[in-house]
């Protein structure tokens, strides 16, 4: 792509009303844009990141067994009050009147709407394990919104839900889950430690947020040093291994993680001192066995090798990719601007003309772009008619990987520089080696 | 993926609120599940469908040179009132009070949003010609919501909007998608005829509905027969050349084509009688071009090589990726169910064990299914414990392209049958065959 042709709205001036680095990056490096307090537009460069994530997510949900379906938006107040949580849910959910005055609202959560659909169609246990994701846009009416997508009012959210016929069951798909979310956050680069949890408003008895660790993160969390260590189970992962499920989910709850609701302080002391982390976290995950809590009220019965009806056992499991996004910044950014992790990030590769106009530096940039994109890599080109400085604190800014710089002087000895946004390392390289060179990387 | 591990909730009988044929075949065929009325959940088999129709539609919006982004839902009504079409809009605009009384709105269309994303950034000829295009949820709080997906209230919509310094540069914005369109349809498997169309609520003074033909068509059209044998602008298209697409543009708008809105009898009797064609049909797109209507009075200027600021020029093009499964439906099923055309297919193949429990045929059966894969196609194992006919039916009804059928009779002559949905052909085929089979089709 070039940027000629592109639209990336960067700002050089820090937007006064973001407080947190992730906010201001966002904004500057024209990621998105705020469009209502809380709600935000992605921009063709953050819509790129937000994309990358949701399938990094998806291969994950697909590989532990759940399916993807889309729920609608709008929902019926109906079904919420089968639940009993219409009331309950408070001001932060979104009411609405349709034309004909019937209740609907936009869903801030789908536990009522999946059960729906599961007990129009399951009715044996034959039929389950089952488990139904989807990635869609969720309403809360936070009523002080802020820290850009971190905390917005819509949101995306990858929300699946896990049917079982009894709790043995269900324990083995919250342990699927469990071990998705630890290779889901480490696939986009990030260390996440899973800490038992608060259920809220969700309900249930078995809980645990996906926390990482960065200095601005919005509340306070304590753990053992040790889970940094931890290997992340590998992609051969059998996930219809219990035992094997178990092991891993108790390895990553044998040691002391907590966030500030749970905290037990005579619980931490006994934590090795050396062991002991007390720091900033972000929830990136939330995940919540509730048992029969929905199947109950709303009737989602299955028949068991009895013969006998009963509800099902549940979970839900969430991940929030719009504000994983703003986390990944949060998480991996310096002075100059954003630094992705290659998982997400929007184009592999800055290739920066260094003097636009010149015959024969236009040749060469054409013509490395052509061949890293028929290498699969892709590349943002910056063809604008900037000068070398503009463009490069637009590429530090925006945060790909690599970034190639071609100039005149350069080309004169057959050289182009290779730098790696992180770190900062520079080479020169013939532009033949390029590839060979990123995909050894 | 194994069936007996999915979700695909089929329905025996013909629900009975369903009044066109697809609407029956996706509720049959477990695509799709109404919520409420005129909303619907996207089964796992119906999402498959819809992303499969999303990714045509995308690659041909990139290959026009529009760049994705992504709008929120819920957007704010003073930009609507800028605009003047806030109270104009009527009561299928579902407005929404969030928490502190201010006046919001499910966005049932993105031109102010996206003129306000422009105006805030563009400020220069130079940056143009843009066109910002957008895959989303709307809303149209419709009295009647029927047909299932085909006029549901929640629907996804692909908008796309450009952005031009003058009339003549809008013109070839306009024509890049009025080419991109027909290149779209194409690759789903449609015959769409463009037709001079009225702008409604839109505004604008050119404007062009893209039809399929269909005896289920919501709507009389007129045209020549001759627009069914046009070619389709090749792959190799020139987006840029501003004089190539024009004289695409006039080739498919140099005969009779209108709909009933738009429809002059007395036009139509010139067309020669062998040609003349009334018939039902679908609107599947919608393209518009409107000048400064919406730039003027929300200010979104940019200043032209005079260096005097003037409003921009822009034009919105809409299609309806769940109205277009619905269309796909009713142009492609027969008695028995659907027809997938091969581009949108959930699946590539529906692989058919014939007796499930028998040692022999099921590993032939994994095995042909691990093949199939590898190869890249996509293959959904029937592997229930169900009598062949009740596989056959379900094969027919959900309408995957082809059919790989496998019992012991045929396998002890080391033989599996090759059924192809559409026209119904068997063959008899060795396994090893298959895969060359397959992708010589």
């Amino acid at each position: 792509m070039r940027l000629s042709r592109y639209f990336l709205p960067t700002l050089r001036e820090t937007p006064k009303e973001a407080e947190i680095v992730s906010h201001r990056l966002m904004l500057r490096a024209g990621l998105v844009r705020q469009e209502a307090a809380g709600i935000y537009a992605w921009l063709p460069l953050g819509l790129r990141v937000l994309n990358r994530v949701c399938a990094v997510i998806r291969e994950e949900q697909d590989r532990a067994g759940a399916i993807e379906i889309l729920m609608p938006a709008i929902q019926s107040a109906e079904l919420w009050k089968e639940s009993g949580r219409y009331e309950a849910y408070g001001k932060e959910m979104l009411r609405i009147a349709d034309r004909h005055d019937r209740e609907m609202l936009f869903g801030p959560t789908a536990e009522e709407v999946v059960t729906e659909i599961f007990r129009a169609s399951v009715k044996s246990y034959k039929d389950l394990p089952k488990n139904l994701y989807q990635i869609s846009w969720k309403f809360r009416d936070e009523v002080r919104p802020r820290f850009g997508t971190m905390r917005s009012r819509e949101f995306l959210m990858k929300d699946a839900y896990s049917f079982d016929i009894d709790q043995a069951s269900a324990r083995h798909a919250y342990n699927r889950m469990f071990v998705a979310y630890l290779r889901t956050f480490a696939g986009l680069g990030l260390k996440a430690i899973p800490m038992r949890a608060d259920t809220g408003p969700i309900g249930g008895d078995l809980s645990h947020e996906f926390i990482i660790l960065a200095q601005t993160g919005e509340s306070e969390v304590f753990c053992d040093r040790q889970y940094l260590d931890f290997e992340i189970p590998p992609v051969t992962t059998d996930f219809e291994d219990v035992a094997g499920l178990q092991g891993t989910v108790d390895r990553w709850t044998s040691h002391y993680a907590a966030t500030s609701e749970m905290h037990e302080p005579a619980a931490f002391a006994e934590v090795p001192a050396d062991n002991q982390m007390a720091a900033r976290g972000i929830e990136v995950g939330h995940i919540f066995y509730f048992g029969t809590k929905y199947s109950e009220p709303m009737g989602a019965k299955v028949t068991g090798p009895d013969g006998i009806e009963r509800p099902v056992h549940m979970g839900s499991y969430g991940i929030g990719p719009s504000r994983l996004v703003a986390a990944i910044v949060e998480a991996s950014h310096d002075e100059a601007g954003i630094i992705w992790p290659d998982a997400v990030a929007p184009f592999d590769v800055a290739l920066i003309n260094l003097k636009t106009g010149d015959a024969a530096t236009d040749a060469a940039c054409t013509e490395i772009q052509a061949s890293l994109e028929a290498a699969g890599l892709t590349v943002l080109y910056d063809d604008r008619d900037e000068r070398p400085g503009a463009k490069f604190a637009t590429a530090d800014l925006i945060g790909l990987p690599w970034q190639v710089i071609v100039g005149p002087r350069g080309l004169a000895e057959g050289k182009v520089e290779l730098k790696r946004r992180a770190g900062g390392e520079r080479e020169t390289i013939a532009p033949i080696d390029l590839i060979a060179r990123l995909k050894r990387a």
